[in-house]
């Protein structure tokens, strides 16, 4: 399944390094969060890199596209000075459609998206702009990846998400990702050395129990912020939140086919009157 | 599955009148579209009936959620008058959770989403908001339909698709949907008589192929609209594609366990070094 890059990159010579994979990187958190600069610095080991992502935060985006405004992109320079970067006034999912029809010469080799700063397993996959990123790349049947960290804070430490992202690249780019299949990588909080190793998991199934926070403006208005927690009730050890509470990184292949095949023979049972 | 309500409608004393379901009607074309207040009138004959949507489009918003603005809640009156109105300045997925977790005095017994203006059909359903909507209803385990018309027009006939409506949310309510499972809808365009049916069908395979259209604004700077042809590569007749181009309404039963299960051997297998 999937060229190995890896091969090719062993090799010295020009014509193979000319194979060396064109990776589109994006995250929902903006070009500019700590995230995405440190996963570009890993996605430059492996491949061309090229980065469209958001000009602002887009967190919670789920799968949203603009449709009902316009988009801007900008080009934009970081470092490391060989990274083609492109700065989006859209959603994460707008990024990785003008990355794919607009801005890149060709089809990307490998999508990245992350280093999410916060948790995306569960539940939560269906709300993050960083997964939807990676999902739409597997409708598109580019291999994608997203990563999230299981920690909020603006001095969160990557250095244990740095490296779990360069084993789970180095893996992808030799086995090749399932088609239309994206990867969901979780990586707990903590140092390299607190980690216990990498499982594959299903999807925990539990929700969020909302708490909407009433405040009131400078003219008397009520208005909401959104809180709430996690309501896990799947005490099963082989979902994504078992493998994070015990210290693993947890990956989660996903796909975006919906139908709930168990339940078709019992509509099918139904009378329409 | 599910109590019959049905059952308890067709009594006539205050005890049973007492047990109509409570159904919260939400979209994502905004709470004034001629979509939702078809769908209100049906409601009306089955339950009592909650509204809160979106004040304003929210048309491709998928799960998107608001975290990083407030929420603005208003009630409104608008025709017929024992229907109980919120408008949001929210996306569908904030105006579920506001109502399950704010609005409402207890759970609703049914979430309808819609009649949404356009096709939500194959890959559409994560890109809808409409969808999104019904989606959000599994995940909180209430029984949940969206409902959308293949007909943008402003002066589409809602005629078929509040007949379709009535049929489904009748054999809905007297059978229960599957638990964590909502509906998703798809009406042809036409008249009542051109339908040839109901079909249970598959999520279709599809991807859009997008074309970005560039645009100057008034001091020459690029922008763009994003516009696409939906590819359609699935030739399977079992899918809400076919049954739409044949002249069948489509009833895909949707669940939100991204899990690509069939993937997990295979990546039980690599390595990760």
């Amino acid at each position: 399944m999937g060229f190995s890059y890896l091969w090719a990159m062993s090799k010295d010579s020009k014509d193979l390094q000319a194979k060396r994979p064109l990776i589109l990187v994006t995250n929902d958190d903006g070009i500019t969060a700590r995230g995405i600069r440190s996963l570009i610095e890993v996605a430059t080991e492996f491949g061309e890199v090229w980065v469209v992502a958001p000009d602002s935060p887009q967190s919670g985006m789920g799968h949203a596209i603009t449709v009902n405004n316009i988009l801007r992109l900008r080009e934009e320079h970081h470092e490391p000075e060989e990274v083609h970067e492109y700065a989006c006034s859209g959603t994460p999912v707008d990024c990785v459609k003008l990355a794919v029809y607009r801005v890149l010469k060709q089809r990307p080799d490998l999508l990245l998206s992350g280093i999410n700063h916060g948790a995306n397993n569960s539940i939560n996959v269906i709300y993050s702009g960083t997964m939807s990123a990676a999902v739409e790349g597997a409708v598109e049947n580019i291999p994608s990846i997203g990563f999230s960290l299981l920690d909020h804070s603006s001095d969160a430490d990557f250095t244990a998400a740095r490296e779990v992202a360069r084993k789970i690249i180095r893996a992808a780019l030799a086995n090749g990702i399932p088609n239309h299949t994206c990867l969901n990588v979780n990586i707990p909080k903590g140092p390299p050395s607190s980690i216990k190793g990498i499982r594959v998991c299903r999807q925990g199934q539990a929700f969020w129990e909302d708490n909407f926070m009433p405040r009131k403006d400078p003219s008397g208005k009520i208005y909401y912020w959104i809180t709430g927690e996690l309501n896990n009730q799947d005490k099963g050890k082989d979902t994504d939140i078992w493998a994070l509470e015990n210290g693993y990184v947890s990956v989660v292949p996903v796909q975006f086919d919906l139908t709930a095949y168990h339940a078709m023979a019992t509509l099918n049972s139904w009378e329409y009157e």
